[in-house]
This record gives structure tokens, C-alpha cells and sequence, in this order.
């Protein structure tokens, strides 16, 4: 069901393509020169007609339409070279791989090819949005790997021809899951957005690399631009600074623990991190799980991660941080990090940043800001106080693919003092970073990442910008947490829901427990709780069976497993909300 | 020149678009519907006969365009859901991001958008392809920053309409660099593979995200069926093992060194690098600047990242490697972790690694291959023993987007011991990683990587196996490499030309001086090399100036600036390396 079945009828011959197969001997002549003939015809005069103006030219083509005369006389269109490419019938059962450019006479069937691709997605675009489609098509998978009606994931060591490349890809859809749909409210990255999308198509072409200037110059420049309209938004001075975008926000949090690092013990670039006294970092409980899983792999250990405690909302109770500052340096370790959460992963919480930012003043501490889930909100004039103070931190991670829509992946990494991404990772290898170059090679950026290529994530995010402005981030923004704000008030008093936690929440993860009918009447105690831990998995396996909505859930702390509902998918509505909770009663009504 | 003129003609009247705008007055009305019908009417007639044998039903359509009766009668193609969306003239100048989907009515212009997304892309492919296009059309920063004829790279608070976002698509891939030309060789990543465009595309599509097997079901498994196939061609026995697709060989190698020490000291992921004696590391004075970098970012120290002698053609003197494990011994350090480089960045050579994994064996060192550049070659029956040896490594990195020719990017880690990748980097995050789910969870993968969030890298590369089979593959590379023979016995004695290292090279590396005619007769000394040292920046500059091709240079411990050329684009050909040479020689004949 997501796109369409294959096309092409086997043994008709395409006049268009550069297939030498000769017609079939069944093929009836006439059928085939009247096909071919129509075919071209009509689609010149399409071409024809958009390009020109003139009446008698129009007329000249409705005649040469009538008379059938078309083949010869109109059949010019590859020598159009800028002209549009059209799109024709074309039998794939026998073209592979090597038939595409740069093969010679490629071109034919690597535009027909491509526009097939295109066209099954531009199917699967469509359904996307279509709320009579399903989510997904679940299967197990071992399901999938036995193989479903010809869709065989295994690699040979023969060339499969290229219908079997298109089937393949209409087959990778139809098992997939719709991340776009109305209904998916999975992850905190969800939803399709379409100039994005045509960004990493352009991206995917261009189809290079951020370590230079050289070879990506335009690329290189937006990003630029770009983070510095990111440092203005979080309110830095004039926008200053540096930056990098990163595979991703664990990856940018890492780097914000690598730099607070070189910033206070540069020597332990050189000499290990035995060349400092025992380094401790600070997060809280709720925190994402990056920050621990980069204090182990940057040398520190996880038991130097520091766990802060949290009000019941989520948020970092600031006195707990500055009591275990205190306990650390009385214990000899060197406190040197703080990390403040803000949009949490799973309560949505925003960590006070002033008031952290005050206690790592005092006490001299890098301070972090992980805004990868909530840094979107500092495009909205309505929700950015919740990351007040944001503009005091030493560095920020800030997920344009979660909050804002981006496709993924586009992460970015900001800091707030210029040159030390540079110290903090600069290994001058001559063969990229040659300072003899002709241009100005400040621009090349690949000696501040820890990677040496660097995938090509701005374009897509810097084309949404142009095409949305800032306003229409901060629509999109404000509109999701109004749906949120639906959803929080549609169940917050509805029978057989709790809430988690209690009050509004401050982003769009809306959390509670759904209790079936059964165990309404039910005592607290350890009976309950066990049954309650089953419900929400029980519901999201029938959930994923149907194919019908998707949300998270999962346990935290002592709580046991609950919904965590997140939107940040543009396409949903308050009829996808009241659906979702009509679904989880439906589903959950006898369990 | 990167692709068409903006082809919408302002005040017709499109009657297939859902733009609302009414007629312009000036408008011919007769035309209006004759444009209409008839396009319409040839469109229609295309898709009928497409998908219809029967000669009753052409003779029907034919009557039916004779008589040019055709709107009403056949306007159905919008309600064809599963058919080709026609791409129709449409004025897009206001139209803007908020008109697309999801957006009520936004469906036609999203697929006429995308279409013509599609068009600017496919003319930038065929272009790509063509020799008698520039490589780059180059600018300097300030030129771009300044703005070039209406393309403005900053960011505005209000939208753009998608007209203009559609030219910037174009002058994007217009300033840009065509990383696909036949005449690029700057990089290792070299080339534009069709199927693995389409592959990237679809990728976009799905928009998802490799942590979970719940929403990315066919792309996990793909991932872990591609990774034991190249664990299969690395010689692990029935390809037993582990492994990940990173964001580039970089991070690749960073989690050698991680998993390296978690197997020594997993104590290190709880307690930090104080918990275990002073590691070091060993890699040659010739491999990639990624692992000194990950000794740096992993708390080891640049200082513990002991780089070994090469003998003249780059290659590892075994013997030194022992020399200096005995010497760190003897100092107290604890050798841990060896990387042997299977294709080194500029000298593409080949360390010998069955002779550095006996020293690892004697001394129980984990032994890494850095086979990023040089991984392909497994691929060529030919080729592949210039990596003997590299079954007995405990982990090998492996880039398909290098020498594979995989669109940006594809990396591997692979790893020959099963869950230590899992033990090395698991935190166990319960709201992603519930063991309650419905389905097999060992699929989950994130809980392995140092990243959350995991880009799909996979499914191009999976595509492009399908469709080229492991011989297309091996072809690709036996090509590359007669290619680089064919450069290096061309100018190895020709006037001019001083060789950086005697004998054929092991991979595609050529490494070279031009001595334009005027430095011919110098005496050996340091005005020579100085002169020498500036020649090929000055070539590059006027190549990237000219734009007619592109070709990298650096120098090499006292070697000074030389040319290295690499061949991994499949379109290039002997033609394109004369072109090289005559390009040097044109341009360096008065230096």
C-alpha cells in the first residue's frame, strides 16, 4: 500500500527508452507505433503549449494532434538539455545497476530511473498524511527475515535488476513506519516537513562533505550564518561565539563535557586525564542519558557523574546541586561541570537555569544547557522564558530535528567562547587543513569536530528558515503546545486517567497512566501497581498490531510504566488527539 | 548553469493547480481552455494507453482527442490515488511553506513543488555526468557572504515564497562543487552513484531513526544484515560478531579505542582512567589524525598515542612497533591497543598487518584496522590480500562512502567479539529500551552506540549491494585501481614529474611533484624546495579558479607540498586522467 504496483508491462517496447530490447513478436504493430506516437504527441504538446504563447503555434500543434503525425517530427525532447525530463514508461526488468550514468547512453534510464524512485515517494508522501492509511504495517522480525512475498533483505553477490531495485524500495516503505503520519507520536522527532525534505534530497545530491571551505562552500557558509542566528536567539552578545552541527545530541553533549574539560585542564589533551585531580560532572535524575554515557566514554567514569535530585515535575532542585558541590570538594574532587536539562525526555521539565547558573558562578563550573528537546521553544516569544537564563551558560545543545521538525539529523553544539572548539580538538592534519590555501581557511571547520568528515546537516534546516522564517518556527512551536495544553485538559480530570505528575506541563510530553475499567476499584499496593506496569505495553503492542497511532511509554524512577505523549509533528490536530485517547480506551478497555 | 530557468510563466492560470488566484484579465480566454484541455487531453492519453491493451479502448481515446473534448470528460487524475502525479506548470511565487502538506488543499502544490524540486536535482545529475560542465564555479567567502545576483544566505524572521526557495536550490548546487565530476578526485569520497541517490532519497522520506527496531524495523535489520556480510568478507568466522554504522570513520575509530579499553579495564566505564595504569596507544606516523584525536577526547592523552616509523612508502615497521611496546613497558606504561591502517590518507599504504597481530598476540594487545580508506579492497579478489592478515584484528573501521563509492555518510565498526560493543557503551535508558515491548528486543540497537539518536546510513549502501551485486562492487574497485596504474606508469618517467615514493602504489594513491619547466635544471637545496613547496597550491588555485578540475595536495613530515591523487569516482577514465596531467602542465608551465 505504499505506492503504486509496479508499472511497466513487460514485452511492450518503450520508443522513449534506450532499452534495445526488440518488440515483442506478440506486440500488436500497430498498438505499438499508435502508442508511441500519442505518447510523444501528447506530452509535447504539454511542453509545447507551457513554453509558448502564441496562437498560431498553438494551433500548429492542435493540427499536427489530430493528424497523428507526431513521432518523427516532435520526438526532440533529450536534446532540450534544460528542459524538463519527462517521465515515460519504461521496462526496468532488464536494465541494472551499470546501465545508469556514467554509463554511456545512461542518461535515459537514469532520469526514468530517478523519476520512478520519485514517484514512489511522492506516493508514499501522500499517504503520509492520509489519516485512512495506517502508521505502520508491523511484523516481527523474524517475519522479516524469512523474507515477505519477495521482499528478501539478503545480498548477493549478483546484480538484482533494477525492478527489483524499485520493488525493493516500495517494499523498505510499505514495512517501515510512517514517522510523518498525523498519528505517530513515538519520538520527540516526528512529523514531514517538505521544504525539509526537499533539502536532504539536495543535500543527498550535492552529496558532500563540512571539513572544508574547498569543497563545500556554500554549505559551510549557511551553517555559519546559521549558528549565529542560533547564539542570537539564546542571547548572546551580537550573536558570538562558535558552534558545529553534530550527528546528534548525544554527540553534541559530549562535546560540551570535552570543551568544559579543555577549558579548566587543557593539559589533559596532551597528557590524560591523570594529569588532573578527580574531575566530577553534574545532572540530574531525570536528565538524558547522554551526559552519563559521555562522562564514561570521555575518561571520567560514570560513578563521577553526579545524579541531582528533582522536584516531582522533573526539575533540578538547586540546592541539591550546590550541597553536592560541596560534598565533592570536601571529598577532594574537583567539581567541574554542570549540566542543565532544558525539556527533559521524558516529563518535558526545564531545569532553573538562573538559579544553577548562580551556583556555577560561585563555584567557578562549566554550565551546559542541554536543549536539544526544548532549545526550539527559544523561537517562540511565548515560551522562551522557560529557558531563562539560557544566555548564561557556557554552552547549549540544541536539536533542530526534535522541536522544530527538522529532518533528522541536525544537531547543533553552541558555545558561547570563540576558539576553544578549535583548541579543544585541532590535530592540523596537513592533508585537509593546508594553510597555503588561496581563500581565507578560517572557514574551513573540520579541525573543531572530533569527526574528520562531517555529514552535510545545515542545508535542509537553513532552507526551512528562508522558507518558514522565524515566525512560522514559532507558529509551529506554539501550536504544538496548545495541542499539548488539549490533550492535558482533555484527560486530566477524565475518568481512568492519572496524571504523573501534577500541573500543566512546561513542553508537550503529557504523562499519565490510563486505568482500565477493571482496575478502578482496585486498593494501592503492589497488586496494582504490577497489573498497572502492564497496561501501557499491553496497549502499545495492540497499538502496533493495528498499525493505528504510536506513542511511548516507560517507567521512571519508582513510577511504573506510564504514557509518555510528546507532539512535535506539524500534521497532527486535535482530531488525531481525541483519536489516540479514544484508541488507548478502546484498546485497553478490557485489560 | 546548474539547472533550468525558473520556468513559470506569471498570470496563466494553471487548471490543474489548486492555486486560487484568479485569472489574469489580460488572459485569452480560448487559449485558456485550449491550454487546459489539451494538456490535460495528452496527459490523459499517456496514462490510459499506458495501462491498456485492449485496441477498443485506444480507438475510444483517439476519437476522444480528435474531438477535443476533454476536460470534464477525463479530468480524473487526482482522484487516481495510487497513479503518477502529473508535474504541471505552476506559479509558486505565492506560494509558501504554510501551502504545503499538511495543509488543507496542499497536496497538489506539495507534489508540484517536490516535482519541481526533482527537476533542478535531475538537471544537476545529468550535468554532473557532463565534461563540458566546470567542477565548481568558484567564490571566495566574502563573495558569497556579500551575495550573489538575488542569492542571499541570510535568514529572515518572515517566509519566502517557495519560488524563491526554489532558486536558491538552484544557485545552491550552482556554487557548490560538483563532487560527482568525472574531474574530481579531491577526496577519497569521490562520485555520485545513482542507487545510492535514490537510496538517500528514500532515506529522507522515511525520516527515521536507527535506535530502536520499533521505528525502524526493515532499516535495523538491513543494518545487521550487511554488517555480517562484511564481517564475512573480513574472514570472522560464519561472520560472527558485532557492530555499528557511525557518522564517519573518525567516530569508527573512537570506538575501537572505547571498546579496546573496556575489554582491558571495563572498570574505566565506572571509575574513569585513574582506575587504571597509564595506557598507551600505538599508531603509525602515516595514519589518520582520528585516533591520536580519540586518545585526546578519551581522556589517554595525545602524548600516549605513541605514533610508529613507516618505512619510505608509509608502511609500518613492524620491528618498531615492538621496539617501543618493550620501551612503554619499561617506562610502567600499559600498552593496550595497536591500529594498523589499511590504506593510509595520503600514501594509501598498506600496513603489514599479519606481522603487527603476532606482536599484539605476544604482548595481548588489542589490535585495530584502520581500513576506512583501504576496507573496499576486500570486496576485489584481486585486491584484497593487501589486507591480510585482517581476520586476526579485534576490530576493523570500514567506510563504504570512501572507496565503495556509498553517498556520504557510511562508516562501520565492526567488532570481532559479540557484546562487548553492548557493554561497553549500554545505559539502559528505560524510556527507549523497555524489555516489555511485544517483539524480540535484542534487535534494539542504540544501547551500543555513544549516540541516541542514529541516522539511517544503511539503507543506500544496502541498495547499492543489491543492485550491483559484490561483483559490481569488486568491478568498481579492479577499475579504480587500473585506473591509478594506468596514471602512475603514465607519468612514473615522464618529464617533470618526481614520484613521492619509488614503485607502484598499493591503493589508488598517487603521489607526485610537478616541476614546472623553469625549476627543471635547480640544484637539490632549500631555494628547491621552497620553490617547489609553493607549486602545487598555485596549480590548485588556478584549477579551483578555472574550475576544471580538482586534485589534492599537502606535504608529508619533510617532504614538501605534493599533488596526491585518488581515484574512487566510477565515472572517471583514462580520458579524464590525461586531462590531469595536460591541466598541471597548462597551468604550471610558468611557475
Amino acid at each position: 500500500m505504499a505506492a503504486s504496483a509496479p508499472s511497466s508491462s513487460a514485452g511492450e517496447p518503450d520508443p522513449n527508452s534506450t532499452n534495445l530490447r526488440p518488440p515483442s513478436t506478440t506486440y500488436d504493430a500497430w498498438c505499438g507505433v499508435a502508442h508511441g506516437c500519442t505518447r510523444k504527441l501528447g506530452m509535447k504538446i504539454c511542453g509545447f503549449l507551457q513554453k509558448n504563447n502564441s496562437l498560431e503555434e498553438k494551433n500548429r500543434i492542435v493540427s499536427a494532434l489530430k493528424e497523428q503525425s507526431s513521432r518523427n517530427q516532435l520526438s526532440c525532447e533529450n536534446s532540450e538539455r534544460d528542459g524538463r525530463f519527462r517521465h515515460t514508461e519504461t521496462d526496468f526488468s532488464n536494465l541494472f545497476a551499470r546501465d545508469l550514468l556514467p554509463a554511456k547512453n545512461g542518461e535515459e534510464p537514469t532520469m526514468q530511473f530517478l523519476l520512478e524512485v520519485v514517484d514512489i515517494l511522492t506516493n508514499y508522501v501522500r499517504k503520509t498524511f492520509d489519516r485512512s492509511t495506517k502508521v505502520l504495517d508491523f511484523h516481527h522480525p523474524h517475519q522479516l527475515l524469512e523474507g515477505m512475498e519477495g521482499f528478501n533483505l539478503e545480498l548477493s553477490d549478483q546484480p538484482e535488476s533494477l525492478e527489483q531495485i524499485l520493488v525493493d524500495c516500495r517494499d523498505t516503505l510499505k514495512y517501515g513506519v510512517r514517522t510523518g503520519h498525523p498519528r505517530f507520536f513515538n519520538q520527540l522527532s516526528t512529523g514531514l516537513d517538505i521544504i525539509g525534505l526537499a533539502g536532504e534530497w539536495l543535500t543527498s545530491t550535492a552529496n558532500t562533505n563540512m571539513f572544508t571551505y574547498e569543497i563545500a562552500p556554500v554549505f559551510v557558509l549557511m551553517e555559519q550564518l546559521t549558528l549565529k542566528k542560533m547564539r542570537e536567539m539564546i542571547g548572546w552578545p551580537g550573536g558570538e561565539g562558535d558552534g558545529l552541527f553534530s550527528p546528534g545530541g548525544a554527540i553534541s553533549n559530549m562535546y560540551s563535557v570535552m570543551i568544559a574539560r579543555y577549558k579548566y585542564f587543557p593539559e589533559i589533551k596532551t597528557k590524560g586525564m591523570s594529569a588532573a585531580p578527580r574531575l566530577v560532572l553534574f545532572t540530574s535524575e531525570h536528565s538524558h542519558y547522554s551526559i552519563t554515557k559521555a562522562g564514561a566514554a570521555l575518561g571520567f567514569g560514570k560513578e563521577n557523574v553526579i545524579l541531582l535530585r528533582t522536584d516531582e515535575r522533573g526539575r533540578v532542585i538547586p540546592a541539591d546541586l550546590e550541597a553536592k558541590i560541596i560534598d565533592a570538594k570536601q571529598k577532594g574532587y574537583h567539581p567541574l561541570f554542570v549540566n542543565a536539562t532544558a525539556g527533559t525526555t521524558v516529563y518535558g521539565a526545564f531545569d532553573p537555569i538562573n538559579e544553577i547558573a548562580d551556583i556555577c558562578e560561585k563555584y567557578n563550573l562549566w554550565l551546559h544547557v542541554d536543549g536539544a528537546w526544548g532549545g526550539g521553544l527559544l523561537m517562540s516569544r511565548k515560551h522562551r522564558h522557560k529557558l531563562s537564563g539560557v544566555e548564561r551558560a557556557n554552552s547549549v545543545t540544541w536539536n533542530p530535528h526534535k522541536m522544530m521538525g527538522v529532518p533528522l539529523q541536525c544537531s547543533a553544539i553552541l558555545v558561547r567562547e570563540k576558539g576553544i572548539l578549535q583548541g579543544c580538538n585541532s590535530m592540523c592534519a596537513g592533508y585537509l587543513f593546508q594553510p597555503d590555501k588561496q581563500y581565507d581557511v578560517t572557514y574551513d571547520t573540520g579541525d573543531k569536530a572530533i569527526q574528520c568528515g562531517r555529514h552535510v546537516d545545515i542545508f535542509k534546516f537553513w532552507l526551512m528558515w528562508k522558507a518558514k522564517g522565524t515566525v512560522g518556527f514559532e507558529q509551529h512551536i506554539d501550536k504544538c503546545l496548545d495541542l499539548s495544553a488539549y490533550l492535558y485538559n482533555k484527560i486530566k480530570n477524565r475518568e481512568g486517567y492519572e496524571m504523573v505528575f501534577e500541573g500543566e506541563p512546561q513542553h508537550t510530553n503529557v504523562c499519565f497512566w490510563y486505568i482500565p475499567p477493571g482496575m478502578r476499584g482496585m486498593p494501592a499496593g503492589d497488586e496494582r501497581r504490577e497489573r498497572l506496569h502492564k497496561v501501557a505495553p499491553k496497549i502499545k503492542a495492540m497499538m502496533m498490531e493495528c498499525g493505528s497511532t504510536m506513542v511511548g511509554y516507560q517507567p521512571q524512577g519508582d513510577k511504573v510504566n506510564f504514557f509518555r505523549m510528546v507532539i512535535s509533528n506539524h500534521a497532527a490536530t486535535q482530531s488525531d488527539i481525541d483519536f489516540l485517547i479514544d484508541e488507548i480506551e478502546r484498546l485497553g478497555r478490557d485489560l
